[in-house]
């Protein structure tokens, strides 16, 4: 696959896990920056190329949008195989989808920047409340997920096995983003062991905020 | 596939979704109810079954549990492919997908029972500003959903093509779910055409709340 273009925000986790994905696949990428704070992504240019106005998006050479950023991951695994994001036992590639969503849509969708900015504006709450509102639900699903990932003989050095997969993927974006507010990682010593080793290989580490062309 | 356990509450969309899905494969399963409002699925023994702590779960004939609703979905299209809940291509699983985590990770995270309790509770919202906040996440994200399938000519009866599929399964649950809520739909006919066409298929109308052996 050649002639990619990412739409992405430097510090959007679903940009840092489409990234990784990228870079784990070896797939080059143009890169389009939309600055969240500003509300770039609700330009009329890029709601046209996605209504729902949420990055990341990935443009394919002959001019496909692809949204939401789990289902470009599947997408890229679907197109190029090597290396495997997902197990080929349907049990094992359950698993991994049921860590993927225990991040993806019990703590992410709940801790977006448009959601802590809603709280803020609609329901009145403090910058305080706001924070412990994200820490609530990390420490909510992450106790559940310490306990999935600890009790079973399928985690490996990763989520699965030894090799990175797309369970890590949303780990490694979500425990980046928790740093923001400050999260008390001790209660989860395999989520952060993996996510050292996610952070020691380099397609996660390029994948980073800090290291984005739009990085502030 | 035989001697599945499904864990349900009547009323929990996630719920609904995996009833769907088992009927569309013909599959039959036992039925489990946890009264989420009396806080039965954080009782010990389900926690062992599913750390999580929510519905639903299914149980395989070996014990296995598999959680996470849409986990388990993809799981059983890869294991009974007849009918398919999502379409051969790539790309069009791709828009399926994307289609499906619109509602799955946009949507339902924010609105669903839990999160609607720690509003009242913790940041102290009345009854009022709750349901204004379940009806400012629905119309954000079918806004968009609208326009994503009336603009785009793989939209058929259901939202890719003539058959139901994964994303039709998000959608009526979905909009079952709004009704709690008293959503106005007149702007979003494409989204209401394609719930009526679901809504007249056995295998969804069997899956609503109201004809679970625990609906009240």
């Amino acid at each position: 696959m050649s002639g990619l273009v990412l739409h992405s925000y430097f510090r959007s986790s679903t940009s840092v896990r489409l990234r990784v994905a990228l870079n784990l696949k070896g797939l080059a990428y143009g890169y389009v920056a939309h600055h969240l704070r500003k509300n770039e992504q609700r330009s009329a240019a890029y709601l046209a190329l996605n209504p729902q106005g949420l990055v990341p998006a990935l443009v394919l050479e002959d001019g496909t949008v692809l949204t939401q950023s789990l289902a470009v991951i599947e997408y890229l695994d679907e197109m190029v195989p090597e290396p495997p994001l997902l197990p080929r036992d349907p049990t094992g590639r359950a698993r991994v989808r049921a860590l993927t969503y225990a991040i993806a849509c019990e703590i992410h969708p709940l801790n977006n920047l448009r959601v802590l900015s809603h709280l803020k504006s609609v329901l009145g709450a403090s910058e305080d409340m706001t924070a412990a509102w994200f820490r609530h639900w990390v420490v909510e699903t992450f106790g559940a997920l310490e306990t999935m990932l600890a009790s079973d003989a399928r985690t490996g050095c990763f989520c699965h096995g030894d090799a990175p997969g797309m369970a890590d993927i949303c780990l490694y974006a979500q425990v980046l983003n928790n740093r923001r507010f400050d999260v008390e990682m001790s209660a989860f010593p395999t989520i952060s062991r993996i996510f050292e080793a996610c952070s020691a290989l380099p397609e996660f580490a390029e994948a980073a905020p800090d290291r984005q062309p739009d990085a502030e």
